[in-house]
């Protein structure tokens, strides 16, 4: 998918939501425990009910790898489900990948060409190497960490380099990497306040920002430092929506949760276009 | 396994050797493509043929997370393979994960309980809270990267963060996280001279050392600068001997390139003892 397709379903659906299908078996309504594939029946069941409101859906790698060959096989069918159902729908895999050359070449191709997700999210401790094998697929999109949303993102990310934060380096010295058009960076919500000096570094780049919710973000704070002319924000929310019931009606009250983020987010976009017309 | 048994293995086998298991499809030799999990009979035939010379094997997950669910079940039969077959081999899934709490929990969980590999690498971008939980597991080590053999090294990890290099604040600021004693640390051999300041930060913790041979690091230089008094070192191998040979003697060719490698770490064994005693 384009940057354009993608900023176009935004201002189709009116929402830069993005839902995390972070699916803890332990979590999940207990009917569904019954089914052959339990991980994929919620999957199903939540895009089915949400793919109207949103436009991204991120499956995290660890909780299908944690449940083994059945989790990857949960997670290659929903990504194949999304992508026949809902091609308009865009994909990220969240995997925090990186490795030297040749091995994160391995990732890309496991990611964008084996599993045909959008996007993947990438680490970028090792530095540029690790981070271009990536960017050299067409029309798929490198989402690098700059600055989480965990309390361990004050460890590193924001100790000073050369009198600026290790994250702003890292956004900065990404902007010479080959092909950097194809990159996309994560900023936790939890730190609002820093997507002004964020966005003065990286004025067009999309945000994914996960955060929101349960981790204590606030989604007007973030739009009002982090929106770009064009969007440029996917906001996540993960617990939120898809945890908001574990009964028999758990797609239902998503569609709901998933529907007030919407509704907000619809307000903000109408104040935003009428602000820079 | 413990620090303790691994250490033992290294006396008992004077060795000190890691085998990378990065197996390419299009690397191994033609007439194993012909069997029904070819990476697999690869592997078995590499582990069959060396596992007397090393102490370690290591297969990095990219690939075979790049062969979909048959990369993934090439590397359940693998590492189930070794734990049965060899219990005596310490086991690396290099995976470099890591990911906010909750999350690396799952990773894990994937690691050291599905798949029962004795330790996993982990990024540090993310800081303690990411690393935490996968050190929570007694008697599993975890592998963190601090300065890596690639180019790209050079755009973060060597930066000066208050006066010292963020690989350097890494290796210092992690000994205080809990658990601390089941970390080791990945450093590149391309770079033997960091050595001797890295073990005045961690004078006795395992360094995981990829980059000789292909990559050019030098098994002399790394081992004059970074043996500990118990040694310390597992230095890692994987093109120089899984792909000496792509014909039907290719397990008979790694087992005489390990062999080298192993009876120059025997000289270097006798040597540290001889000066520390």
């Amino acid at each position: 998918m384009t940057t354009e397709q993608l900023e176009a379903q935004i201002h189709l659906k009116k929402s830069f939501l993005c839902i995390g299908l972070d699916v803890d078996i332990s979590k999940i309504p207990k009917h569904l425990l019954e089914l052959e594939d339990p991980i994929f029946a919620f999957n199903k069941a939540i895009i089915d009910a949400t793919h109207h409101l949103c436009v991204a859906y991120k499956p995290n790698t660890a909780f299908y790898e944690a449940y083994g060959i059945k989790g990857w096989q949960a997670l290659e069918k929903t990504i194949k489900y999304l992508n026949k159902q809902y091609p308009e729908i865009f994909t990220v895999a969240d995997a925090k990948r990186g490795d030297i050359g040749n091995t994160s070449t391995m990732y890309a191709k496991a990611f964008f060409e084996d599993l045909a997700f959008d996007s993947v999210t990438v680490a970028p401790y090792m530095g540029k190497d690790s981070v271009e094998p990536f960017l050299a697929f067409n029309n798929k999109h490198t989402i690098m960490l700059a600055l989480t949303s965990n309390k361990g993102a004050f460890d590193f990310q924001t100790k000073k380099v050369d009198n600026k934060e290790l994250y702003k380096e890292v956004l900065e010295t990404s902007k010479s990497w080959k092909n950097s058009k194809n990159l996309m960076y994560v900023v936790g919500a939890t730190k609002a306040e820093y997507f002004k000096e964020i966005r003065e570094i990286i004025p067009n780049s999309f945000l994914l920002v996960p955060g929101i919710g349960a981790q204590g973000g606030n989604l007007q704070d973030v739009c009002k430092y982090g929106l770009s002319k064009n969007v440029g924000l996917l906001i996540n929310s993960s617990r939120g929506i898809i945890y908001a019931s574990n009964k028999n009606d758990f797609a239902k009250v998503a569609t709901i949760k998933a529907e007030e983020l919407q509704q907000q987010m619809e307000v903000i976009l109408k104040k935003h276009h009428a602000a820079i017309e």
